[in-house]
């Protein structure tokens, strides 16, 4: 009997769930679309019959060992994704419950950076590391801490997050969608890049072939190609994005003095054009102590379906720690 | 037979130790001049010596589990202080190694900040507590995390700190000791306080008592008295100061997510005057989900010896973990 795990990730469009081997090989990966049900009951029996059925299509025995969901504010102690914005379901929705309940089996919440870090803890880059830092970097940003080889949760199951700590306090910082204003989120993920180049497009008078592409057409891929094209516009917003991002990581690096940070996530398809300012900023600012000590690395994941494999660890990694 | 640790806790000027039992019972403290042997080797001995002598004065039969060892730079993973500045001895120092070949036990050694979080874990007020944040605001800012039960000590064994992350990055942060600008020691803690009366002295027009105390002559107690009689340059500089603390604090909550925030040190004792701007700040700049969940909280240890406490709760903190 082959044992596996399935891993489902929510998302803003498609929900997307796969069933995992404990090498992390992907055996199937099926979809449903976010919204297809308003009823959350309905939702959840509807996607579980489709993985029962992708279950039944896969070849050989197979021992079910539980389900790992990953989900915007998916809260790790209670199974409960709370107050998600952009998801169909309002409040407060115990969907680890409800996936017990079709199931039969043990279901873990998380929220999507914690399960991208136990992904990379149990199948990636960061196999047999006790102390290191996830960063997601798409439309927002997430993180997951893992201390001691534990991943870091919390006392009301919310914690490891880096988004929303404040890097420009008052005023003067940009509007983020939390509600409040600076948080690093605004300035570090695809989004922030997209307003730090509006900016530098309104302040400098630099030639910019990023002056034709409007707000909402603008997305970091075209920032990274017309960076690689020598657009001085595009240079400078990486290097401000890395400045930002290895600033608050060497604050990063005294609370948890990890091993290694991992990056991931659409802006880091840039590769150098991201890693190399932050890497710079952080070794500029860490202590004398941390200096050449800390890995900035990409992922060790397949990026397809790096949210679907780290959903289905937390359920390897729950069997782990309980042995 | 009475189980007994010895706590010992390195001081700029005295070195303190205290023969403690598991109740956090203080049998005997006793103490040698820091400064008094500058070979480490013959330090530890006559230090050791010292302790011996009191074991053998206290009644009734002691069994001695271990000496735990709160340190400047004590790391946590291989026993050594490194790099101490304000310690007679350089570089690398084994004190761990040395104090085990002297008493045949275990001993364990940390940075005196992680001591006191351990403390307030075995004696005090976060018994039973699995996530919080223990800062110790004295002549600089120390700090301690426990995430999961556990001391976060890092991969290097420097983790948990807060005094040296940057809080005003750039040319016009506030000189550090450490070499960098813009640490948040240089604004929170004893000094900082002073210098933030200097700043506001400097900046305002204001009357204020304090205009006649020289820099080298203030101190936070004559600030908090001040304050209580209602100098306005010192309130301000309670206020500004509560104000860089609760906004860090705020990023330390959206890191952790601890159940409750330990202050303590001499500028804890103008009570009301540190903890109500603080609170009042974090709580503003808190994200919606932690609002009105953390405790910030005075040391539940009696501040006298609460070093000498928390070095001698890693020896009873190591046996737990064992079990």
């Amino acid at each position: 009997m082959k044992e596996v795990a399935i891993g489902i990730d929510f998302g803003g469009t498609n929900t997307v769930f796969g069933v995992i081997d404990r090498q992390g090989k992907c055996l199937y990966e099926g979809q449903v679309p976010t919204w297809a049900h308003p009823e959350i009951e309905v939702y959840v029996s509807a996607l579980y019959k489709k993985i029962e059925v992708s279950l039944g299509n896969i070849n050989g025995k197979l021992n079910l060992k539980g389900i790992g969901i990953g989900a915007p504010m998916g809260n790790f102690h209670n199974g409960c994704i709370e107050y998600a914005v952009g998801l169909p379901w309002k409040g407060i929705v115990p969907i680890g419950e409800l996936f017990e309940s079709a199931s039969g089996g043990p279901v873990i919440v998380t929220n999507d950076a914690n399960a991208a870090a136990v992904g990379e803890m149990i199948y990636g880059a960061a196999k047999g590391m006790k102390n290191f830092v996830v960063i997601t970097l798409g439309t927002g940003l997430g993180s997951g801490f893992v201390v001691n080889g534990q991943l870091v949760s919390g006392s009301f199951g919310f914690a490891g997050e880096l988004g929303h700590t404040l890097v420009r306090p008052g005023k003067e910082g940009r509007q983020c969608g939390c509600g409040r204003k600076g948080c690093l989120e605004t300035y570090v993920s695809a989004t922030g890049i997209k307003r730090t180049v509006y900016k530098l497009l309104a302040d400098s008078m630099d030639e910019s072939e990023l002056r034709n592409i409007s707000f909402n057409d603008l997305n970091s891929r075209m920032i990274s190609e017309a960076a690689k094209r020598g657009d001085k516009i595009a240079i400078e917003a990486f290097e401000h994005t890395g400045e930002m991002l290895g600033l608050k990581l060497s604050d990063v690096v005294a609370h948890t003095d990890p091993e290694a940070i991992f990056l991931f996530g659409g802006l880091t398809l840039s590769g150098g054009l991201i890693f190399e300012p932050t890497n710079r900023h952080m070794e500029n600012n860490l202590l004398n102590i941390y200096k050449n000590k800390v890995q900035l690395l990409s992922s060790g994941l397949n990026s397809r379906n790096v949210a679907v494999l780290g959903a289905s660890a937390l359920v390897w990694q729950k069997i782990e720690n309980s042995k």
